[in-house]
């Protein structure tokens, strides 16, 4: 990486009161981190708020700003808790209509089941005025994009089904490379190898995320560049040091 | 609940890279929303930032003040990634010391273990000026409070054990009851029958969280309120109605 080569980034707003309840573990962070990366965008910030028009058109306006793109995911059912349209509508300052394309898709999908489009599973053609659709195969209700914003399911397999939709559409940098080691010993034995390796390789990072199994405590270092060679540069320079101390260390990682 | 009665509201601020770029999923979300819940206490909001001083000092800063109590976790352990003891610090504008009574349980913790109480390992001993130590059986490294601040291990493990000696110590309200209702149907279907019974029932919020299992379409709905008899009273009005509808549904969640 040159020190002028735009970093693209991104922030998610997770929003649902069943995680911030510990009801539901939300998966849909690390599913959209890690199709960020490959996208070449960086995942800067997570808020998760409740279902509440307030907190969401609040963190709305803070992220949208201050990334190149910004995600939400939840609140684009048919019930009454499903507020995320109507929320980031406000927050742009801007109506809520009915996209006639979203209508189509969702008179379609519903035609041959039970109630039809009922003014419900309507809700779902909803959204801020100016938006356009992404598809979903899935469940015939679209995600929505006004903009640099991104409004996904709040229900895992289905984002997963917007995210298929958006790949390679999104412009991003050059991707994050990352390579893992893993060591048996306590991450306090080896924390200056790590900070000296890291200070002698620029625009790298080296994080340490220990663990303890079968009984043994141990961490994994995991080395993170855009430049391919910086990085096998640093996974060498760690390689050898580790080996030179004895220590039991898996390139890949534990 | 009465209108008068205080809601006591925390924040949490996951720090970490791994998280952002996908590569580990959170487990401590979930876990400290479960464990705030029993003690009276509402998880409001969830920042995920990334190992970088300015971003942590920042979602602080913004939390400490709109919450009674707020939580890290990540970035307290013994590596240069560790950061959090500092950017905290620099958030409240105070020092940064070595706390004696951290210094004696990692003395104590490292005395029979190979290389004893090094430079890295005294790291974990450091506390923004004027903290207080949370205990932690599991690891000798201590949590730290600071105000209503409470900075915890990334490892959800040791966070356990660190949540196990704050509990009863915080000042809560009345715990936020739930009931589950699952059923085997589009929750579109049944969108009208939610609204009109979360309407009827103050102080009292039904969510829907649809699934798609065993090749069938359902939802949970999951009825909250710090009010025994509101629920039950929700409760049994939707069971009811489900019944009516003729729709296949089962007390408890699916």
């Amino acid at each position: 990486m040159t020190s002028n080569e735009k970093i693209w980034t991104a922030a998610l707003v997770v929003i649902g009161d069943e995680i911030l309840s510990g009801r539901t573990a939300d998966k849909n962070i690390v599913q959209i981190a890690s199709w960020l990366q490959v996208q070449g965008i960086r995942l800067s910030e997570v808020r998760v708020v409740s279902d509440d028009p307030d907190a969401i058109a609040h963190a709305v306006n803070a992220l949208r700003a201050a990334h190149d793109y910004m995600f939400t995911t939840g609140g684009i059912g048919p019930t009454h808790d499903d507020i995320t349209v109507d929320a980031v509508a406000a927050a742009l300052g801007v109506n809520v209509v009915i996209h006639p394309e979203a209508r189509a898709m969702l008179d379609a999908y519903y035609a041959d089941k039970p109630g039809g489009l009922t003014e419900a599973r309507l809700r779902m053609a909803r959204v801020p005025e100016g938006a356009s659709l992404i598809p979903n195969r899935m469940s015939g209700a679209p995600g929505i994009r006004h903009g640099n914003i991104f409004l996904m399911a709040g229900v895992p397999h289905i984002t997963a089904q917007m995210l298929d939709g958006l790949t390679g559409t999104l412009e991003g940098g050059a991707p994050l490379l990352t390579e893992t080691i893993g060591c048996w010993t306590a991450e306090s034995e080896v924390a200056d190898i790590l900070r000296e390796i890291e200070q002698a390789h620029e625009s790298c990072q080296i994080g340490s995320y220990p663990f303890f199994r079968e009984g043994r405590i141990g961490a994994n270092f995991v080395i993170r560049s855009t430049s391919r060679n910086i990085l096998s540069s640093a996974v060498d320079t760690l390689c050898e040091a580790l080996g030179e101390e004895g220590y039991d260390f898996t390139p890949g990682g534990i």
